[in-house]
């Protein structure tokens, strides 16, 4: 099943001739999480959604330009830093994920496709970061890696935007706008493993990322072991998995995508309104 | 005003002599983040609870045991790494929160008072680090050190529980139970100026960190600054200010304490239930 939210904080479960409108339908009132966390929070599950006679529903055309992030506020953004051995050593990394642990982004950083990327920095590079999104559907704590896709409700493409400079991780991934989420999510059930899909991320119609989940460090399975065993995992926690080979950077005007095997692809572009000077930041120095 | 949150995921207004329920008063209908949460998330303010009539609601004892952390879930924790210099010497640092910029700790690690800090590894340190927690009142964007204390909600002591090992921030401070929060929230009016505050810290009764928010190296208003200008801030938002000397580790069985004038003081023990050795950690390495 394929689940889109809409600028308007309706869910819509889409279908291959339009959508269905299944907000009312499951008495959901959005939040500023909009209508999925908000499904997710009160314990909606797949089988839930299942058992909506989608065919009493009106179905209605679907305009792509209205969705919205599937999850606009989630609860944690995690990021797994130097989870594909090629991005280890484009970067000149000696460490991994092993290494590293986890990252979190701010929550307040997720964008929907069609949003646009703001550059923060007028002289600092900005890294377009293709990766995995996932979707966490059951609190998960410490749970093994044996039972951890138990714990997942779906898959979205997702991009970890990140500035090249001195700051900790958190800082430099957590700008507004540095997390675009989408186009919609997929259900676990539809994807099968997720350790084997095929990833793709453009610049402008240039082919900049191309690679497949199944060289993820920690595959998902394991990101999640690891992930719960820090922090407990809620429903509507979103973890990007990691990018590989082919980062670089983005500059206003341009037009990024990112598509994953089964999951849609996301576009969004890239503007440099607002954007400053590093040195103007604010703080004393 | 004091606020304070309860077990049972009420809202009281504390007065000398015990406290006003003003749950129902205020229409609240708490969320997983607690009813203060709940209050700020739609828009509440200090102008709203002076508003409210208390002589008209029952004044009832206050049982401190039924205190749960003022905001229990957060949509964001920040924290300000060696934001004192003498936390900086002690550390050994070359840098400061100028470089560093801001980390983020997990919402998920949130406790109250009279609650558990879970040490997650047998055999490695962690430690505590008292500080002053500032809740955010109203949405805060790129907003300048001039305008931030307008931002501000109120404050309350933190712990930033913090393990002393090799990975990225977010991990190593966002274990479940890391983020001890209360005993309650003091509203900004009644607590001044934010950068001349005491703060002391106790382990087992031994004082471990005594300073002043004055020697804070970003103050309050111009961590809301730099903050804002990396990630929008919500209402119910936290930033932990960051810790001045005197850190040092915790262990099973201890209690520690923080206390900042005019907010109370924190209390809560230290457990290792559930720990693990490092090597046992999840992963593949």
């Amino acid at each position: 099943m394929r689940l889109a939210s809409t600028v308007d904080a309706r869910l819509h479960v889409l279908l291959a001739d339009g959508s269905v409108d299944v907000t009312d339908a499951l008495g959901l009132t959005p939040g500023p999480g909009g209508p999925l966390l908000a499904f997710l929070d009160r314990g909606g599950s797949l089988a839930e959604l299942r058992a909506l006679d989608l065919d009493a529903l009106p179905t209605q055309p679907f305009d792509e330009r209205r969705l919205a992030a599937p999850i606009a506020r989630p609860g944690k953004v995690v990021g797994a830093p130097v989870n594909y051995l090629d991005h280890k050593a484009e970067m000149g990394e000696q460490r991994t994920i092993a290494d590293y642990g986890i990252f979190l982004k701010a929550s307040s950083s997720v964008i929907g496709p069609g949003e646009q990327i703001r550059l923060p920095y007028l002289d600092v590079r900005t890294d377009h970061e293709g990766e995995l999104g996932v979707v966490i559907g059951r609190t998960a704590s410490r749970v093994p890696a044996e039972r951890a896709l138990e714990h997942v409700f779906g898959y979205a493409p997702v991009l970890d935007i990140t500035v090249r400079s001195g700051e900790d991780r958190s800082t430099r991934k957590s700008f507004d706008t540095f997390t675009p989420l989408g186009p919609w999510v997929t259900t676990a059930d539809e994807v099968g493993d997720p350790g084997a899909l095929e990833l793709r991320c453009w610049v402008d119609g240039e082919l900049r990322q191309s690679a497949s989940t199944a060289d993820l460090i920690y595959d998902v399975a394991e990101l999640i072991a690891y992930t719960s065993h820090v922090m407990t995992l809620h429903p509507g926690d979103v973890i990007a998995t990691g990018t590989p080979a082919g980062v670089g950077p983005i500059a206003a005007g341009q037009r990024v995508g990112v598509e994953i095997e089964g999951l849609g692809r996301l576009d969004v572009c890239v503007t440099d309104e607002g954007a400053i000077a590093y040195a103007d930041r604010p703080g004393p120095r």
